[in-house]
């Protein structure tokens, strides 16, 4: 029987309840964002009793359905104040949705300084203090949590960072090799921390496959569905082979790719760092080129980088935070890059929201562009002990602006702008401006149709569309986020028709109902209506909905343009019914 | 005859305008207020090149009225991305009214790494390259510059954290005794800093002296104005004896001094760093226990603090720098809290942000509660020198919190609350919660109707009418804010009918005008007004109008209150014509 997990951390007590019918045909981000808004007031404090850390697995999480496997995570964001989702692979959701758990929803605060741990199996959680393992780091962690139930459980967890509270904390999701993925964004492993849990181990053990009500229907879609998958030439060819990484070059090229902390939209050591690069590299040292995040990808765009002596240094090692660390900090080093990355998953930091920090702490002069050592020197002895330079940087990349009274600070909401530029990749500017999430660029991924094409095209520099194509990407991107797929379904169901009539279809195999293509969308828009009702309670309104003035202000090299929306141009976004 | 000084940072240029008539009867906060919300985008970043920087001397500032020569300053704050307005004595206001500036406006920044100075004299302005004097403190600064120009020049100046642009810098303005006195709060000096300007000299030779329209009008009412100071018990007896400290005894008696980082309203040392022992300590050291900020001030409030070997330590020794280090940080050696005082002055930041700020980092473990050696260490050694810990705490309380995760923060509009608890003295909470200014006793100080019985009596632990004493004082400040007077003014007008028609006559004569009571009134409302418009513009809704939860989550010893206004019951505030 289905039901909502919830674990009270003053009482240190859990309770099972039936879904409620409202929250029946919700998943993943819908359902995290519904329990948020319904349930945590809109002006507590994130870190206090009144926050609540909202788990859910998608919709189609659980079944064989392609790339279903996402883990959604909701709460009172402390680093933008506003809600959030963030969303990871790994093996938790899938055991989630085997045991019959909707949502998993911890409450309130402990009095005291103990920390605890959640195991979760079908006969329902234990709740346990936690002393060995506080302070470790992620990948430590799940090797031990693994040992202590001589299984390889899945483990939700928060490094240092997390216990610390730092704003750049996430939350960590171990796969099938034991390595991490991160739900990332938003400080998420600060509210995990502030309410004293080290981690979450889940058991399935002893639980039945997940059936769907018309398995036959079921399977038929399920198959038409990952075939367009494979068609596409970025979910089918360009992610799998090089990665997320793919993007270096290809944003470089359109003068978008944001350099030495958003001065520039090219990188002299493109080349160094690019998907290209680094997949002949992975493949020289005998590591994985193409791995999935989770059981049940098809894409399998994540990889395995091992070090030059072909030991395992990261994996999941992603466009964004080689971005980062190469062209927005300038190192040029991968391998430097590689072990920051590593670095950032054992201490459980969001590795966008350190990047832009550090390229806003490289412009104040507290270490040089192009320094990777430095940088991994920071991220293991500053950050990682909590230092008062740890602290600063893990603050993220608007404390770090404020700190040093800087003006050339990538944020919006208080999250730091991810790896395209918004003046020469205008569409996603309007996400970066108008997200619930702050700057995100997942919350509808414009660069799609600005730059690679896909779902038709729209000139990246020009405004004309653009508000239009990241309203309906993002209402899109909200519906995704709630069936557990992985968002790069969005390039076949861009393109190819059957994509999203084959998602639909196995959703209703999977649930036995009947939506409809435009139910999809309305679940979208009502996702975004609601999170947007809760920032406007939490006080983040239309003057929130902006990027900061030096991109107004400076124009960016080579195209040299400005972000030129108007307030009243960004604020038509919400015109929607 | 009279004008508006306007000095281009971005262009080194300066231009004297006539004063547009829309301005001419403003001073003081009316004035800066006006030219900032008629000439800087309220979204603009403070620390940009949109800000400007307003100084403006008061309406009858330069006149003999008593009290009258007060500085307004006015910017749109980094610290709390709002309005502000700050005030102070010292003897610049005087000057620049002699020398009929109506208001001096920065604008603009330059471009390169170059610092600069500005000399005003009646030839008007000239801008210098400065060298030398860059990183100099805020106490050899004014005697280098009365050495420069060989004469006591009035000097408002910034100290190396303004240099810094730190968000607790203050803009400092020389008094006659080359002593410091500070335009506290909101990080207006951050704002200096951001213009490059390290000080502003200002010499009035070869002016003549102001004369009224109406001389003989004028000097009878401004008797009668001052005979009102002298005769009321608090302007005219307790704080010229005890100063501003007078009030440790009294607000801790009222379990309203909040003491070990806002966790407790009484402290157990107050006998140590209260006025009496103050006052004592002062004579029997040869200080001096009473003495101007600015000429012409006839309440005295102020003081001179020797150490114990009867050397000048410090000045300007306020009841709100004494409570922050003092309970709030729970140093009971008063002379530790004098060293940081003077060395807040030579740095130039808010010695009550610094204090909240030094609260909150204790709560965070970053020192020992009544550590006061080390306090001082910190601030010479760490913020002095803008190391990671120093920038952190050289942020305010808010960004201590962000950094260490912590709930527990005394802040509103990010700025720190002061000396009096709001869960115990509601009034000012409110105004704490309402201001235009974030978290400010000088925005109505209610203080006086909940504890001194001036006014009135409202009961402090009661919420019966405090969002009308706090509304009405707030406005009757902001109308006094204007007029160049000392607050303390306000102590005389709510007891004795005199006091307001008299500095109403002043106005009056000395302008040739008929304001009536009313007048002065609706002029206090206009000015909230417009600085609401101002914040409101730049994303300070209702939702900012808020104290932080914990102070309605935690009840306060030894009252056991908390914080339990509603959000409409706060908003009504606003609602007047």
């Amino acid at each position: 029987m289905r039901h909502i997990l919830r674990v009270n951390l003053a009482s240190l007590s859990s309770l099972r309840e039936p879904v409620p019918e409202a929250w029946a045909s919700l998943g993943g981000r819908a359902l995290t964002s519904t329990v948020v808004a319904q349930e945590v007031p809109p002006a507590c404090h994130p870190l206090g009793p009144n926050n609540k850390l909202v788990f859910a697995p998608g919709m189609l999480t659980g079944t064989p359905a392609a790339n279903s496997g996402r883990l959604s995570a909701g709460s009172k964001s402390p680093l933008t104040g506003g809600i959030k989702e963030s969303n990871a692979g790994g093996t938790a959701a899938r055991m989630l949705a085997k045991l019959e758990i909707h949502a998993l929803i911890l409450e309130g605060m402990p009095q005291g300084e103990a920390w605890y741990s959640l195991h979760v199996t079908k006969d329902g959680v234990s709740i346990q203090e936690e002393r060995d393992t506080v302070g470790m780091g992620n990948y430590e962690l799940v090797k031990v949590v693994h040992a202590r139930y001589g299984k390889p459980v899945a483990v939700v967890s928060v490094g240092p960072a997390g216990e610390m509270r730092m704003l750049t904390a996430n939350i960590s999701v171990a796969d099938k090799e034991q390595h991490l993925r991160s739900l990332g964004r938003g400080g998420l492993g600060a509210v995990m921390g502030s309410k004293r849990v080290k981690f979450i181990s889940i058991d399935d053990s002893g639980t039945p496959a997940i059936t769907s009500k018309n398995p036959e229907k079921f399977k038929e879609a399920a198959r038409i569905f990952a075939k367009t998958l494979l068609d596409h030439p970025v979910s089918g060819k360009g992610l799998p082979t090089y990665g997320t990484n793919v993007l270096v070059n290809i944003l470089n090229e359109a003068g978008g790719l944001p350099t030495r902390n958003f001065t520039q939209g090219t990188f002299e050591g493109h080349d160094k760092i690019s998907g290209e690069t680094m997949h002949d590299t992975i493949v020289a040292r005998g590591g994985a080129p193409t791995h999935p995040c989770h059981p049940g990808c098809i894409i399998r765009c994540s990889q395995i980088y091992n070090d030059q002596d072909g030991n395992y240094l990261t994996s999941g090692f992603e466009y964004e935070t080689i971005w980062g660390f190469g062209a927005d900090c300038c190192v040029e080093n991968l391998d430097d890059i590689a072990m920051a990355d590593h670095l950032m998953d054992d201490l459980g930091v969001d590795s966008i929201e350190t990047a832009v920090t550090f390229g806003v702490a490289m412009e104040a002069g507290v270490l040089s562009f192009g320094d990777g050592k430095e940088v991994v020197r920071i991220l293991r002895d500053e950050v990682g002990k909590g230092t008062p330079l740890g602290r600063l940087l893990g603050g993220g990349a608007a404390q770090v602006g404020r700190a040093y009274g800087l003006t050339r600070v990538p944020v919006v909401k208080g999250q730091g702008i991810p790896a395209y530029d918004p003046r020469s990749v205008k569409g996603i500017g309007v996400n970066y401006a108008m997200s619930t999430m702050g700057a995100d660029h997942t919350s509808g991924y414009a660069v799609a149709t600005n730059i690679l094409n896909v779902g038709g095209r729209v000139d990246p520099l020009g405004k004309d569309g653009q508000v239009e194509l990241a309203r309906n990407l993002n209402i899109a991107t909200a519906a995704i986020d709630s069936t557990g797929m992985c968002l790069f379904v969005a390039f076949p169901a861009l393109d190819i028709p059957e994509c999203l009539s084959s998602l639909v279809d196995m959703i209703n195999a999977h649930y036995g109902i009947s939506l409809t293509g435009d139910d999809v969308t309305a679940l979208g828009k009502s996702v975004l209506k609601l999170e947007r009702k809760f920032n406007l309670a939490a006080g983040l309104g239309p003057e929130q909905d902006r990027l900061p003035e030096f991109f107004c202000l400076e124009p960016l090299p080579p195209h040299n343009v400005v972000w030129d929306f108007t307030p009243a141009e960004l604020d038509a976004y919400w015109d929607f019914d």
